[in-house]
């Protein structure tokens, strides 16, 4: 049952994949727990980026538009995916969603997805990475917590690193359980408040879309 | 499909609740994303339980026994469900693990779900109470966001108000979010690290007990 819906979204999502190569478009889709960051993430990485290259983003969340509003008021084209009682996007939604945005070609677009640490990693998308974001104020053993989502993923950033002189979580010990997991992973740490680390992830995803 | 799984569960949650009945057992639900804190919340509320009732614990995660590890520390039974790629507890796996257990007659059972602040939502497990639990750290519009889970739930805790100076967070809009989608929530802003209104959370769990 589980297996039927996962293998119909594996050939919608090379789908997708196929009109990302077509366009010449980067997808990253970017997971995490609610309130870890993501959106915040985009609102500061999106200006450094433009001057390269134009970006859109999907918007995954099971209600408001409120991510959305934060990203239109970039200036960068965004449409809101709302999943309702969905977990997870899946590559149907995004499949939608292209289709109603006006994308450019030799592009950027960021999806975001729904808050989740779970379910969001059993669903391919198209895209071409996948960054899971925590934050400092999660716990460092999410990665032995939740290892399917740190397992599936190519980026892991590690959010508010300007949390860590109040809170009890050891970013190194973070980054080893992570690589327990999956000792491919790359590891970039930032605060989205203060700029630290952002010219590191950003120098990251550019070379991504000069490479493709 | 789903309504399928959703109803077989139901039944199978009430007999849980009979058995709660039968033994005079007040089981609550612990609900959240990961990392809000639910098991620190269980760590520093138990031990001033422990005069009035016995308590007794289930701990589901993904993977790990580390959060079985820290409460079998408080010297309290636990037990630790591991969903695999699972995202929720479900009634059947509490009904298993009640039979594993030696719970006392007149007691509290506290269930710690898988974090995850959207699938639990839907997965009744013959809970008294649900009791959800956000952080100061995830953003004030949460309640907004994922509506299913403030909605179901029957407390709201929001923990991690020492870090209140460090973040842009309001809790009092984050408590109006949260009413606004369920108005019959009962609200109480906590800090597990200070102790902050830990007390009055404490008094409101024994009167759920003395009340049963």
């Amino acid at each position: 049952m589980e297996q039927d819906v996962l293998l119909k979204n594996n050939l919608l999502a090379e789908r997708n994949r196929g009109y990302f190569e077509a366009r010449n478009i980067v997808a990253l889709n970017f997971l995490s727990s609610p309130g870890s960051g993501k959106t915040s993430l985009l609102e500061k990485t999106i200006p450094l980026l433009l001057g390269d290259f134009p970006v859109a983003v999907i918007e995954g969340d099971q209600q408001t538009t409120n991510d959305a509003d934060r990203i239109h008021a970039l200036g960068v084209p965004v449409i809101q995916v709302n999943t309702g009682s969905g977990c997870h996007l899946d590559a149907l939604m995004v499949n939608r969603a292209l289709k109603e945005m006006e994308l450019k070609d030799n592009s950027l677009l960021c999806i975001e997805n729904v808050g989740n640490l779970v379910c969001p990693a059993m669903f391919d998308l198209g895209e071409a990475k996948k960054i899971v974001v925590i934050s400092t104020t999660e716990g460092d053993d999410k990665p032995l917590k939740y290892p399917a989502m740190f397992h599936e993923a190519d980026i892991c950033v590690l959010n508010k690193t300007d949390l860590l002189p109040y809170v009890d979580f050891s970013a190194s010990r973070c980054r080893e359980n992570a690589m327990r997991v999956n000792h491919h992973l790359e590891w970039f740490e930032v605060s989205v408040k203060t700029g630290e680390g952002i010219e590191a992830l950003t120098g990251r995803i550019r070379q991504m879309v000069k490479d493709r």
